[in-house]
C-alpha cells in the first residue's frame, strides 16, 4: 500500500460498486460483495487488493498474482489465476485510474487562507479556497471556488482562474485567463514576455508582448514548465491537454485539445498543434509550423515544417517514423557493410 | 487592442511624432497630424491603428489591411492600399518595436518596499525601487536606482545590481555582479555552484566553485534559466545578450555581446561564444569549445568542437548548414533509392 | 583569489598539513613548513598559492606557473619549474578539491530559524539548523541536525531529511525520504505527481501517483531539476549520484550509486541506470530501459533500448560511440565523395 506518511486512503469498497463506477462487468456475479481495501500492481497485490492487467508484457505477473480482484479485458479471462475476482472492461487502465482515484482522491480545497498570504483587497477569491503560506495575490485577480494555491506562489494583476484549479507551490501566473480544473505542479511560469526582439547589430530591441495566455479546462502542466504569453495574439492551451515537466511553450503557440507534451519538449513561437498531438520527450518544434491532428513525434525529434496529422514521425528533421528507423538501419549498414544484406 | 485587464495603453499620438521617434520619413507630409491610438498586426489593425510590414510572406495582409498607418520599407510603397498613411524606414520591425514601447511602456519602478519583504539592514537599495512581497535581500547587497524585484525572489549576500534592473518573481541571485537595465523573468537561478566534481569510484568530490557571475548591461534572461557561477574564473554574459527560457549556462562560460540563445539551449563549462552568436532552440554546446563571432547554430544542433564565426551550422555534430541539409536529403535517398537522381 | 565579497577564505596552512590531509608525499621534505595562503589555477597562481596539474593540455601553464606549490602526479616532476614545491599523488584533481574545501569550506548550519519561516508545530527540526526567511515547513516533517533550508523553500507534509542536508532557495519537496548530506541547489522540485495518464479520446484520466522519492546519502541535485515521485513503486536516486541543472527524472526511475547526470538530460518513466552511469548534457533515456553499470552516453544521445554496461555510446538511437563517430564521417563522405578514400 501507499506510504501512509504521505497518502491518505479512503475506506474499503464493495466490488460491485467499483464495477459500477467504471462501467465494468463482474465475471462472476457472486463476487459482488467482495470487499476491496486498496489498489496495487499485479506483482505486489495481496488478497484484499485490486490490480489491473492490460499489457501482455505482464502476462506472467498476471498469472501468478495474489490480487484478490483484477480489472481485465474480457479476452484475458482464460489466463486469470484460479479464484481471482474479475472486472471485465475494454479499457482496464482507465478503469484502474478511476478506482485508484476513489481510494486516493486528490486533496480537496477548503476555506483556509494562510495568514501570511498577501491578498490584495480588490482580488476576488471564491468559496472553499486553500491559499498557502506566503502566496501573493495581486489586484483584480479572480479565483473560482474550490481552488488550491500552493505556498509562495504569485498570482499577478488581473489573472482569472476557474473553479477547482490546483496550483502548486512556487508558481507564477500573469496575463492569463485559466479555465476550470486546471492543475499546475510546482515552479510553473505562465504569462511572462515571449522571446521577441527586433534583432540588429546596434542592439536587440524588445518588442512589447501584448497577448495573453488562455488555458482551457482540465489542462495539466508539469513542474518548472514555462508558457509565454502571446506577442500580438494569444498563447492557447486546449482543453484536456497534458504537459509534462520542463517544457517550453513560446508566444502565440496554439495547442489543441487533448494533446500530450512529454518532458523537456519545446514548441517555438506561433506554431500550432491540432487536437490530440503527442510530442515525445525533448522534441523540438520550430516556429510557425503546423502539426495535424493526432500526429505523434518520437522523443528528440525535430519538427521544422508542417506535418500531416494522424501519423507518427521521428528524427531531426522529422520524417515518417518508419523512414527514420530505416535511416538508422542504413547508417549502421554503411559502417558495417558485411552485416548488410 | 491589448486586453486592458492586463495592459495599460498610453495616450494617442501624432503620426509626425512617431515618425520622428523612429527616424522614419512620412511618405506624405499631409499625414503629419494624423492621430494614432494603438498598434496592431496588419490583419487586425483598424483605422486608428499603426501596423508594420516587413516580410513578403504577409504581402496579402498588407495589401488588404485596414490599418490607418503602417511602417514599411520605401520599396514597399507600391503595394500599399489606397489611403494608408506610410512611415518609411529601412528597419520597419525595429521601428514598430520602439513605437509599441511608447504605447505600452514597461512597468516603471517607484519607491515601494512591500512590508513583508525581508531586507537586511546592511543592504543598500537605490531610490525608486519596487521591492515585492516576500522578497529576501541579504547582507551587503547593493541595488541601483529604479529597480523592480519581483515577489518572493531571493538576492543573496553581496550581490550588486545596476540601475534599472527588472527581476521577476521567484528568482534567486547569488555571487553575481549585474549591470544596468538587466531583465530576468521568473524562476531564474543565477550564481549557484557549477557542476564540478573530482570523479572517482570512491565517491565524487565537489570542487569549490570560487568564481562569480558577471552580467553586463542590457542582458535579458528567460524564465527558469540557470546560470552557474565560475569555478576558477567568472561566468560572463556580454552586454545586450538575450537568453530565452529554460537555458543552461554552465560555469566559466563566456557569452559575447549581442548573442541570442533560444529556449532550452545549453552551453557546457568553459565554452566561449564570441559576439553576436545565435543558438537555436535545444542546441547543445560541449565544454571547452569556442564559437566564432556571428556564428548561428540551427535548433537541436550539437557543437562539439570549435566553429568558425560568421557561418551557419546544423546537426550533431554540427556541420555547415548546407552540408547538414544535404545529409538529410542523402539519408532520404538511401532508403528511397528510386527517388534519388 | 576568490572575491572576498562572496567568499570567506580560512587561515593560511602549512604544506605538510595539506599533504597529510590528502595523503600526498612532499617531493622535498624541506618544504614541509612552507605556508600556503590560497588555491589558484596554474596561470594565475602566485608564490603563496597552491595549484594542481593533472592534464597535459596545461603543460605549458605548469612549466611557466608562478605557483609556490603544486599538486602533481609523481611522473610530472621532471616538468616542474625550478623552486616550485611539489605534492605528489595519483589523483591531483581530487587532492586539489579537498584542499580547496579547506580554504573555502561550505557554509555551515547554525541554530537560526528566521522569524518569517512558517514551521508547523508538529514538525521536528534537528539541532543547529538554519531555516531561511519565508520557508514553509508543513506538518510531520522531520529534519536532521545541521541542515540548511534556503529562503522561500517549501517542505511538505511528512518529508524526512537526514543530517547535514543543504537545500537551496525556492525548492519544493514532498513525498520524499532524503538521506544525509544531500545538496539541492535552487528551484529543485522533488516529489510532484509523475506524468501518468490513462490516455483516451474521451479525455486523459490522471492515474494517482502513489509512490515516493527516495534520495540516498550524498546526492547533489542542480538548479531547477525535477524529480517526480513514483507511480506504483518509488523513484530512487542512489548514494553519491550527482545531477546537474534542468534535469528531468520521471516516476519510478532508479538511478544507481555514483551516477553523473549532466544538464538538461532526461530519464523517462521506470528506466533504470545501474551504478556509475554517466549521461552527457541533453541526453534522453526512453521509458522502461535499463542501462548497465558504468555506461556513458555522449551529449544529446538518445537511449531507446537496453544498453550493456561499461561502454560508451552516442547518437540517437544510441550506438557504440565509435560507430557513432564513423556514421558521422560516413555521412560527410556521402555528400563530399571526393574527400572519401
Amino acid at each position: 500500500m501507499a506510504d501512509p506518511r504521505f497518502f491518505h486512503r479512503t475506506d474499503a469498497k464493495i466490488l460491485a460498486d467499483l464495477a459500477h463506477h467504471i462501467g465494468a462487468t463482474l465475471a462472476c456475479a457472486d463476487d459482488a460483495g467482495y470487499v476491496v481495501h486498496d489498489v496495487a500492481p499485479l506483482d505486489r497485490a495481496e488478497i484484499t487488493d485490486l490490480a489491473f492487467f492490460d499489457n501482455r508484457k505482464f502476462l506472467h505477473a498476471f498469472k501468478t498474482s495474489q490480487a484478490g480482484a483484477c480489472i481485465i479485458r474480457p479476452s484475458a479471462q482464460a489466463h486469470a489465476p484460479h479464484g481471482m475476482r474479475l472486472l471485465l472492461t475494454d479499457d482496464p487502465y482507465r478503469g484502474y485510474a478511476r478506482i485508484a482515484q476513489l481510494f486516493y482522491p486528490s486533496p480537496t480545497a477548503r476555506h483556509d487562507h494562510h495568514p501570511s498570504a498577501i491578498i490584495d483587497p480588490t482580488a476576488r477569491i471564491g468559496s472553499d479556497c486553500t491559499i498557502g503560506a506566503g502566496v501573493v495575490i495581486e489586484a483584480h485577480v479572480e479565483i473560482g471556488n474550490g481552488c488550491i494555491i500552493g505556498a509562495n506562489s504569485v498570482i499577478s494583476h488581473g489573472v482569472m482562474l476557474g473553479d477547482g484549479c490546483h496550483i502548486g507551490a512556487l508558481c507564477s501566473i500573469s496575463h492569463a485567463l485559466i479555465g476550470r480544473g486546471v492543475v499546475m505542479h510546482r515552479g510553473v511560469q505562465v504569462g511572462q514576455d515571449g522571446f521577441g526582439f527586433a534583432l540588429s547589430r546596434g542592439g536587440h530591441i524588445p518588442v512589447p508582448q501584448l497577448g495573453r495566455v488562455l488555458i482551457e479546462d482540465g489542462v495539466e502542466i508539469g513542474s518548472n514548465t514555462c508558457i509565454d504569453r502571446g506577442a500580438n495574439s494569444d498563447t492557447i492551451i486546449g482543453a484536456g491537454t497534458k504537459i509534462d515537466n520542463l517544457v517550453q511553450i513560446a508566444h502565440n503557440v496554439r495547442l489543441g485539445r487533448g494533446c500530450v507534451i512529454v518532458g523537456q519538449a519545446g514548441v517555438a513561437g506561433s506554431s500550432v498543434l491540432e487536437d490530440g498531438c503527442v510530442l515525445g520527450g525533448q522534441v523540438g518544434v520550430a516556429g510557425h509550423v503546423r502539426i495535424g491532428a493526432g500526429a505523434q513525434i518520437a522523443g528528440q525529434g525535430g519538427v521544422t515544417y508542417d506535418l500531416e496529422g494522424g501519423k507518427a514521425y521521428g528524427g531531426c528533421p522529422a520524417v515518417p517514423i518508419k523512414d527514420w528507423h530505416r535511416q538508422s538501419v542504413k547508417l549502421a549498414q554503411l559502417i558495417h557493410p558485411k552485416r548488410s544484406s
